[in-house]
């Protein structure tokens, strides 16, 4: 397609490098991807994307990229740029943009003004579905484009944050399409928050430092999903687990599982790392501190840098050095040195060594995006196997399969992704990976529906 | 009180020694529940049930002994009677009788017309409060008392059958005063189904058997919160775990713990101990038992003994013998013994060496009974620290501290208990085990909320 | 045979009862032996025992019976009594009496002389092989019955007290027939102390108190083989695990594990289950009783009663009353209440509701017993597939399968059991399991050997 | 000291910068070596080696210069290389180069002929005390400067390589001085094989792939220290694990605990990740690989590259490609990937982020080698606490300290470590750690002793 915006592949110093080098990343991340790959598939016989432009504004990385393949092999045109201009890999966007159905405009490292022209260039196509992560297409199209909205079939939201704004939004009664709130599945938060966060945050944090947790008093702030990933992932390499929580159910259901619960300040003098999960700020002060012994770990793996006050421990410090990428340390009056990991951001995603999530994580959540897609133009699973449909139909109380809703029927506005959906891709991960789960026999059901809705 | 039905304890042959060793289950029991212990000097200061005549028909043991005394302590006068003839201690009803307040006609093994003329004169104190475990007092006095109802201020009930029965009545339009669906709070769930019946199920396997988990294949069915906690405790044990589940999501879950996930079929040949929690029955079939190697365990933790289909095992069995208190042995044609603990019912509560659920789960279950019956009269904690209050209010965003809703503000009908009063248990536990919690200070709840609601 | 001591069987109210009674109790037990079951089909097939007679002085219950069957079934005459009054199940020894070869002397609950008598009895059939659990067969024939000495091939040992004991007589030259140190091999330590151990006698407090595990502090003291057993499964059951050490290197393996570790006196006032696996005395005493909280459970899983200083306790206490079986309250001036259980003896053995040691524990422990006794007849593996016999080759570089020393190649004194036939034991327990490993080929052999030995 | 070699710190581009570079990455070890800060402490208050010129070969980064340090800040003139030229950080050896006691020589990628003129240089110190990993230095002494040996007061060893060479040579009479086979004390295997190898495997193979355990099947061929290590780290990030053995006994530990156990065949198929840690070679060959399933990862913790046969996956496949930085993916004919991590070698150490083994692990290690070198020239513990030296001399039964041998009193030859340094080492350790533990009283040592020896 014609685009004005000057395409990255078409800059790059030696593009054929670049896409190669983007080639062999995205097709680790696809090696790795068994839903993507089973849904590429489905897509490609059924073609259920052929009258469909796409618009993305995601992390153009590997993983994206096997998304964007995925329902590119569906019969979509799409065109696609960055979330957030950092998180681009140009390589991945030059190998993306040199196929026939999609056009790359993202590039890493630029300007602010280049980013929304970015955005201009995807909304150019005049996308009949939006990919967000973050929510900028839908804003800018509702913004500047409204005109577009009425071709629009809807949109799928990746994010928190992203989804937080349609909901302002929504209620403000501002979003004139429907949107899939795909960050609120089972399937992404399940599994991201628990595994990807808890994998990823540890081994981050070993690499960077060369430590190893046998031993180490890890303190997790938060026993959210996210702590319990940290928590859990901590005691399984040998570490003495300390859960701070404000709510007292959360932290009873650390205590019954065997960790140590206390307040942060108790905490503050027996921990040799700290990592923060609650997604509210001001988790460590001054006061703990100042509590701290000689040598302990920072880290952040909660949404914003602001866990962990790095101005009050800027206070306190008479000197700030960085000793190794990644790590910054603060001294104290007294000599002790407290080290910040990765600045105080998300430990797992801004250290130095960090690849983002893991890729079957992303595989589960990009899974859920690509059946949404679907699910948006009205078509169903035409490739699960029989097995596949019968297990969520007796379970769903479907007739027809995961598909649940016909074209265009859901409102404008944020919706919940249908849970046949959600279902669908846990089956197809099972499926992947060769495993043969149990389906109820009718008569299982019919005992199961007697008893859970009366006789 | 005068009471026509004859009491236990004025039968027993020795009712002293009775008294005294029913006196001595309470205490260890007491001695093992802070949560109600704490509520109980509250309630002897604010005497909040002075006016109050609570109904009960529960099972009548120590742990349940420990819920009456703690609510007569706050000025209750209380009739109780057995919900399960079988589950009735005879000592322990003999010393709640003994006391002043209290009138117990619990008996072990009566006739069905002695059980209903329990109940009936349990009705006959015309209670203001019931308290239930299976609903019988709710619908006998629906049924035959309808003219008490205006002076019933409202009941809990304690079980999944008592509340299912409930939700019945109520979608009916049949249920005339409020009840609390105990049953169903996180303070219940939680801690009893993973932790209380993971472990309990597992102690009475061991100790009924024999045998250790070491190195054995557990095959757990159904991967709910029983499931999971059977699973983990077993993994704890060093058992190799196998879990089959008709959900994919669920097994999905399972399979990323580092279970291996499988049908009941492809389990079969493989298990050593099969363990059914899944709610539903047939889960293990003829098909099944085929494959079963020689010496197997079957036991279930799920409600109801169907699970594990016996018929089917005694058609395919030339030979069923008792080897062992709660072990029957089906052996097969070609000499493979299959053996079924506790008759296929609840392996924690039927085994023959069973006490019941382990004393804590029952504190947490019996603590939130206690102030959910102090909500029914309108009261609020008056015991609770002023730092616990505060973590709760700061939490739920009241002014008042824990207390919810004015005297006979709940709706007639089945009534969530107010989270305020979970999570205040919750506070109680925690403070009786010396654990004290971070609260959240006004900067931090503005930030949560700011985030969480929009800006 | 005929024997003036009047044995058991013969003086039952109801012989024939009992006798079914222990015939079942036994094969439950080898229902679960398949170590012992695989060695008794191949010692029907060979005969290894044809002319032998063996004398037997071990707890008279049903694995104890496996293993007298297992031996018979090779051909011997045996002869057996207890090694303590206690320990012995008279439908068990009756049910042992009721066969050809076997001949039971063991009665519960004798007076010493009885005890002794039997003993002698048991002497009285002039054995050629003796199987202790305590050496008093040993000392017997040593002290009493010199002449019999000539015509003994060998002994076994299975305890760490006759190992002991023995080792003091051989020390002295004073042992004049070989004897196995049984009690020493990896196959009975490795999985009778941490796995066996371990989970009984947590399974044991468990049900002995109606408590849980979940959310309690439970203090191991040593952290020997024992001591980790305990220390890994109730972690394993989300306990929060300290442990006090002497040794500084165990201690420090504990504290890489992850488990808090500090002094008793520190952990006195924290815990709410004590548990001492140290082998040593006065491992909790007065001061450590003045700290403890309400409530707290007190047992030992070490070998002598002496850990846990009861007779401090006692002098501390205002009131001691038996609360449950099994359990001493121990109330303090100041109204606490320190609970003793199983009088401070071993908890797993000496518990109300205990049944010894699981029954796999003890197939590992009585399947190093037979082939040792088959050892010392100078007989080889005759049952074992040429698989494993290949294997054990292997990877002990013997070219004659696992049989290592010719007959009475023994040197009177303490021996140890040749490590060819603790692995044989642990292949026979692999094979019975389905389990394949793999064997080194002959060019891994020559690696290993050069890299080892220097070239 | 003069010098003819020349030195890396003069070579640098910008020295300075390198020295403050590699000063930057002594701290941070440092800052988490508590055992040898402990004993600088010590040796700076005591000065043991004033008289001693100790040589060393080494691998020259951080944590082996922490050590250099330690034994520096006790009057020791040093001179050190490496003991591989791709091991050296020559920002490093700049920074201890510029001390006044110590001479480095070590760099990066030094052709053969250099690496052996840098030992020369070494060696011209005349070390009275020499450091090896490896062996080099007490060979080329042995070979060409045998009349220095007479005034060698002894050595230290690292590294199993070095131990077992430095073996043959003692068992040909050929080694003329006392050395300690640091490598072989539990402080040194205990720790750095189950947590240091366990945890730095996995996180090198996470960061290197971005992928995750949760859910993948790990095989772990080998199950020694090094294997048991990673089988329950990988288990503890909730993999599932099946363990490979050729030993049976070792094997039946796998299985109880709950480990998968089968042969590499019947694994092969299953397996997600194949780790190796025999020892062996050819512990996954041609038969596997046609077995493993698309998109599996092949790495080895074992010494050498020869477990995976990296020969027989080459002559299979179709085309090999590097996929990602220490990723070789071998493409087989019907288009499954097998990837390849580290070129089969060390997967903690020679993977593209690998620091080495973690910090903690070498403290341990290397806090041996200090004591060892005091040990040498006949000085004890002047700095340790009196509590500490109580603990130890309580435990080892001395009198005087960790001492153990008077000054020269080794035989010349491969010594064994004392227990008791060993013990000191694990003694600081929790001494910094702030743990404090029991102590024998004169009443349970002499228990223990009765009991043990006989009374």
């Amino acid at each position: 397609m014609s685009a004005t915006y000057p395409r990255i592949s078409k800059q790059l110093d030696d593009p054929e490098t670049a896409r190669e080098e983007g080639r062999r990343k995205i097709d680790w991340a696809r090696q790795h991807m068994p839903i993507l790959e089973t849904l590429r598939e489905e897509f490609e016989e059924s073609s259920p994307f052929d009258e469909q432009r796409i618009g993305m504004a995601m992390h153009v990385e590997a993983k994206t990229a096997a998304l964007v393949e995925t329902l590119a092999a569906g019969g979509a045109e799409i065109a696609i740029t960055g979330c957030n201009p950092l998180s681009t890999h140009d390589d991945v966007s030059a190998a993306l943009d040199a196929q026939p159905n999609i056009t790359s405009y993202a590039k890493h490292d630029i300007s602010d003004q280049e980013y929304y022209d970015a955005i201009e260039t995807v909304i150019a196509i005049e996308p009949t579905i939006t990919v967000d992560d973050g929510g900028d297409l839908v804003f800018r199209i509702h913004d500047k484009h409204p005109d577009l909205i009425e071709n629009i079939i809807g949109g799928c939201e990746e994010t928190t944050t992203g989804v937080h704004r349609l909901r302002s939004m929504d209620a403000d009664g501002a979003l004139e399409y429907p949107v899939f709130a795909v960050n609120d599945t089972p399937m992404k938060r399940l599994f991201d928050n628990v595994h990807g966060t808890g994998e990823s945050s540890l081994a981050n944090i070993a690499m960077t430092t060369n430590l190893s947790f046998a031993g180490k008093t890890v303190v997790v702030a938060g026993y959210g999903d996210c702590g319990r990933g940290i928590a859990k992932k901590a005691a399984g390499q040998n570490a003495h687990v300390i859960v701070c929580e404000v709510d007292p159910r959360r932290a009873l259901e650390a205590h019954m599982e065997g960790y140590e619960v206390m307040s942060m300040r108790e905490a503050a003098p027996k921990g040799d790392v700290f990592i923060t999960v609650t997604g509210n700020k001001d988790v460590i002060t001054r006061e703990d501190f100042e509590q701290m012994h000689d040598g302990v770990l920072l880290a952040n793996a909660g949404h914003f840098d602001v866990e962990v006050n790095l101005d009050e421990l800027s206070d306190l410090a008479t000197n700030v050095s960085t000793v190794r990428d990644g790590v910054r340390e603060y001294e104290l009056q007294d000599g002790r040195r407290l080290n910040v990991l990765a600045e105080g951001r998300l430990v797992n995603l801004a250290g130095p060594l960090s690849l983002g999530h893991p890729v079957e994580v992303m595989d589960q959540s990009f899974g859920v995006q690509a059946v949404c897609v679907r699910e948006l133009v009205g078509a169903h699973s035409t490739g699960l196997p029989d097995r596949l449909l019968s297990t969520i139909r007796n379970r769903i109380g479907q007739a027809d399969g995961p598909r649940v809703v016909a074209d265009r029927g859901y409102k404008a506005g944020v919706n919940e992704v249908p849970d046949a959906l959600d279902r669908e891709v846990a089956s197809i991960k099972l499926d992947a990976e060769g495993i043969t789960i149990d389906a109820l026999t009718d008569e299982q059901d019919e005992y199961t529906n007697s008893w859970q809705h009366g006789t």
